[in-house]
């Protein structure tokens, strides 16, 4: 197989250019990194999982008539997608208290907000991604204001049916980061869903115990990281019933 | 007990005065019909099966931020509501083609529609709910624009969340029927989700084997009615355990 060209290898992906002109090659590492990177580790098995389990979403945020960047998937680690041109915002949805909102407004974790709150970050590791306000957005020209009244909407939308899809397999939604990208078709543009959706950038507990299933039991130091999104994908019914209980690693990448 | 006002009998509920003003009380029947009457029967425990999935599916909307006239449950057949001023069109929300949108296009039933198609129908029994379009609904003034706007968007944010809910427990929303009404709060105007939301106006199709799931089995007399109904709580995870394979019916109402 020829040698393909990376264009990008972040923390927990690698981008590799894709087979035709348009498209790149995101492949899953297991590699894991909290608060920016101070605190890095590896969770076996994670980019198996956090690769079959964005598959999965984005499939059925396409159906739902939300566009995204997914095409389809080539092995376990690699999907192909669209090359889009990041938007360079961290676009957090949050239906429940939790994290760094718990943090900058004293507010106990768990509490449920009075309604969805939708959040913009500068997508920007060297000022660890700040908080910002749809006047900076403006201001700095990272997206125009019909772009983000789009972003907003579809980041609604996809929260709508994430939560229903999550409340079905009994999970809460607590609250997730999405990524936009533009996507030029000829004179064209659209706004797409770019990125991931993975227990790596959503928080999801347990609806009946409360146990978290994402990365914060790794931010927390919480152990059966593995184990949990190994769960988050049994629930959604998309782990073969005989890898359950298997080391998902063992696929021999 | 003192005997309750009844308001109005339907085919599938009888209302009630409420015990406070400005409430009613919906008491589910096990009466079904099709064809606006044309065929009629009964499905034993369907009333308590349809309390407790549209209590459920209320609830979880509710939870989203999208108004409705639940309050609580009352008992296995009965849920107080608030009572509103019923806007009398039936809002169809369509994902894949069946029924009537067949017959009239001529088009396949289970195709997948391009878009999500939302129709409004007159709710008018003597007129067997003729189809209708925005101009006709401003023409004869059944709902302002604003009011039908924003009718409109509710009925999208209900469907993208019962798709991800149903999508999560195996099931396919195919289509399902709503009514919105009016609730009055002093000199303020709410619009908010009322009637019920149950397999008697949905259209659940089993994602794996496309077998129906909902009304569709007593209108086309495919037997197993009631055990599909009750299939669908059981997957929303609202069969209480020891209830499964029992007869919902021998509740002793
Ligand atoms: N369809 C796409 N086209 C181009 N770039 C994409 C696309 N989808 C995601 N990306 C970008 O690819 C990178 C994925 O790598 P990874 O998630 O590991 O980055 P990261 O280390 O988290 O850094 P970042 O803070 O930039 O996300 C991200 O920069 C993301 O914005
Ligand atoms: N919150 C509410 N306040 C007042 N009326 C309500 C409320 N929710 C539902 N209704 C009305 O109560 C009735 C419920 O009865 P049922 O569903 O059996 O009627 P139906 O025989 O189907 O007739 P219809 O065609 O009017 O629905 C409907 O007319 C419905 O519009
Ligand atoms: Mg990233
Ligand atoms: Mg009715």
């Amino acid at each position: 197989m020829a040698r393909r060209r990376q264009i990008y290898e972040g923390k927990a992906k690698i981008i590799f250019e894709g087979p035709e002109p348009g498209t790149v090659v995101q492949y899953f590492k297991d590699d894991a990194t909290a608060g920016n990177g101070a605190k890095s580790g590896v969770i076996t098995g994670k980019g198996v999982l956090n690769n079959r389990i964005s598959e999965y979403l984005m499939q059925r945020l396409g159906e739902m008539g939300i566009p995204t960047h997914f095409i389809r998937s080539l092995n376990m680690r690699e999907q192909l997608v669209r090359e889009v041109e990041i938007i360079p915002l961290e676009v957090v949805v949050r239906n429940v208290v939790a994290g760094s909102l718990s943090k900058r407004f004293g507010l106990p974790e768990g509490e449920r907000l009075p309604r969805t709150l939708v959040e913009y970050y500068y997508k920007n590791d060297e000022l660890n991604d700040p908080l910002i306000s749809e006047e900076h957005i403006a201001t700095f020209g990272w997206a125009h204001p019909q772009e983000l009244e789009e972003i907003q909407s579809l980041a609604l939308r996809v929260n709508d049916f994430l939560c229903g899809l999550f409340t079905g397999v009994g999970i809460t939604l607590v609250d997730f980061k999405l990524e936009f990208g533009r996507l030029w078709q000829g004179d064209e543009m659209r706004i797409v869903l770019a990125d991931e959706i993975s227990p790596d950038n959503c928080r999801l507990w347990d609806s009946r115990t409360q146990e978290k299933m994402d990365k914060d039991r790794f931010r927390r130091d919480m152990g059966g990281v593995g184990e949990a999104y190994q769960e988050v994908a049994r629930r959604l019914g998309i782990l073969p019933e005989h890898g359950q209980g298997e080391n998902v690693a063992a696929e021999g990448v």
